[in-house]
């Protein structure tokens, strides 16, 4: 994908509807040079707010769409702004459901200006099924008790904390933020259900020995609607060690109240006996927790009270970073 | 899906990649008029062969495509002849991945002639997510030790012979055999993965109490490619009971001999556990298992040394029926 990135955010009010955005500026502002709005209410980023012939003189190539909508689709309102990027030579990318593709008046530009519409939840072509077969390299996935508990950023900040070290490790992508933010990966919710592990595989392929791949996990094996993306994706990633991601005090399934979550150790339990069928010494090594809205001090004693129960690194990326998890990592490395 | 079908075998000699077609002669006879053969040496359905003309003579309606090779799509030298057919008034059907619709030459003359290209493989649109809400009426999946273990042999078994005795019952297909036989069902393994239980859901949806649906199941937990589509099968279908698809003997998931089976009571467990999440009270009640290649003797000494150790009924629907399995149900029923 062609970078640096304008950030378009659109008419969108709603932040937790600019996951993709805010995700994407925190981790590459290297690669964000501003923002643009089409509506002065909309959520910031905290970037300048440019105009289209500004984000160009401050070297953007590409015009990232950092907002979603419920349903995933593109409004008419947008399609102004977009074909007005497209002809001031912006290529367009966008990780919603509904594809820029798809769009004949954005395609039959884009193809007359010699630009491209960058589609990310659309996998590649010719995925093979997976073949469970074991594969050089050492592995890492983060899991959870639920969407949204962490996953991607716990998978970030230990890229970042193993690159710091000099540790030889890569952050895999496997959702659309996460992609944005690598350049590349494949969005396993979007693959046909018969070739989840064999795009998982893919994502984290054949390495050398001391090569770590970090693998961001999706959903949750507890989650009654997306359990089978997360087995999948599971299976074919073959993690030596698993970090379960999990908020603090969650106890059932967001939106879902119906489902309970178990105590911790079960679903400990739950995701290595699912591990163990493509890699028989896959375990659960640490847990990230998500103490957000605690005070400072609880949040402390909460980390300390699990990492005494689970007798493993509990920490929180944000509140105490992921230095304790690394320690184990690199002692694993040696 | 108009009916009935001229069945095509085309030129395929192999029996094992003609299991679509054995499959709908099997358990729809009365909607099969012959079958139709471009090289002699193709396999033999025992049906009455026919050239388009005397199944049109025969009130076929849809000319089904059978036969499969590896890899799923559709070569040249069949081409002609679905020209011909579509020429001579005949819909046509495939449950192939590469599409009929696909094939422009395919899809303008059926649009020109008013005739439908009925691909299987291909899902509705506008699945939406699991809700993983409980629902009324009665679910009984069938689950497998590994593909290919007669789950959807024993389903259509269990479904005929619980309509001869009068119980409300219904076959529920998920993949594209089920679907040609049922006429109507989704096929799972097709699905984007995000959507996999949702599908499972619609399958099978709301009903009476007293109603039965018998669900087909697809692959297996146990199944290093495909487990991702039986957990998101199983947590949609929200099944009450399970019936373990196995054959007598299998050691380990058929072409991934690495990943062996563990014992038939911890299948049980692992199936019962992941069932638990959207249905406390799943349970496996019952094991089919295929002794075809066993002495008679031996077979039926390997049902009953089963049952000894599992103390539920253990048959093999080929060699025994199923009565001792619907027995149970019917008490169920009751």
């Amino acid at each position: 994908m062609e970078t640096p990135y304008l950030i378009f955010v659109g008419d969108e009010a709603d932040p937790s509807n600019a996951k993709t955005a805010t995700g994407v500026v925190f981790w590459r502002p290297d690669i964000c040079v501003g923002q643009y709005k089409i509506d002065s209410n909309a959520v910031d980023l905290a970037l300048q707010n440019m105009t289209l012939a500004e984000g160009k003189a401050a070297g953007a190539k590409t015009l990232l769409i950092g907002v979603t909508n419920n349903g995933g689709f593109i409004p008419d309102t947008w399609l102004p702004a977009l074909k007005e990027a497209l002809e001031a030579g912006y290529n367009l990318a966008a990780g919603l459901h509904m594809r820029l593709n798809d769009i004949p008046e954005l395609r039959n530009l884009a193809n007359a200006k010699g630009l491209t519409l960058y589609d990310l939840r659309c996998p590649p072509e010719n995925i093979p099924v997976g073949n469970g077969l074991p594969r050089s390299g050492k592995r890492l996935l983060t899991v959870g008790t639920d969407c949204a508990m962490g996953k991607m950023f716990t998978t970030l900040a230990l890229e970042k904390e193993m690159q710091h070290r000099k540790m030889n490790a890569d952050f895999r992508a496997t959702g659309q933020t996460g992609i944005f933010i690598a350049g590349t990966g494949i969005p396993i919710d979007a693959v046909v259900s018969d070739f989840i592990s064999g795009a998982a595989e893919q994502v984290s392929p054949i390495n050398t020995p001391d090569h770590w791949d970090l693998i961001e996990g999706q959903g949750s094996l507890l989650h009654p609607a997306y359990a089978g993306v997360t087995l999948g994706l599971l299976h074919g990633s073959q993690p030596d060690y698993m970090v379960l991601c999990h908020r603090v005090g969650l106890t059932a399934i967001h939106e879902y109240e119906h489902a309970v979550l178990p105590p911790l150790q079960e679903v400990i339990t739950i995701y290595e006996q699912a591990a163990q069928l493509t890699n028989k010494k896959a375990k659960v090594i640490g847990i990230s927790l998500i103490t957000k809205g605690m005070e400072k001090a609880d949040a402390l004693a909460s980390l300390k009270a699990h990492e005494n129960e689970f007798n493993m690194p509990c920490f929180d990326p944000v509140l105490t970073g992921v230095s304790s998890m690394v320690d184990v990592l690199e002692k694993i490395d040696a």
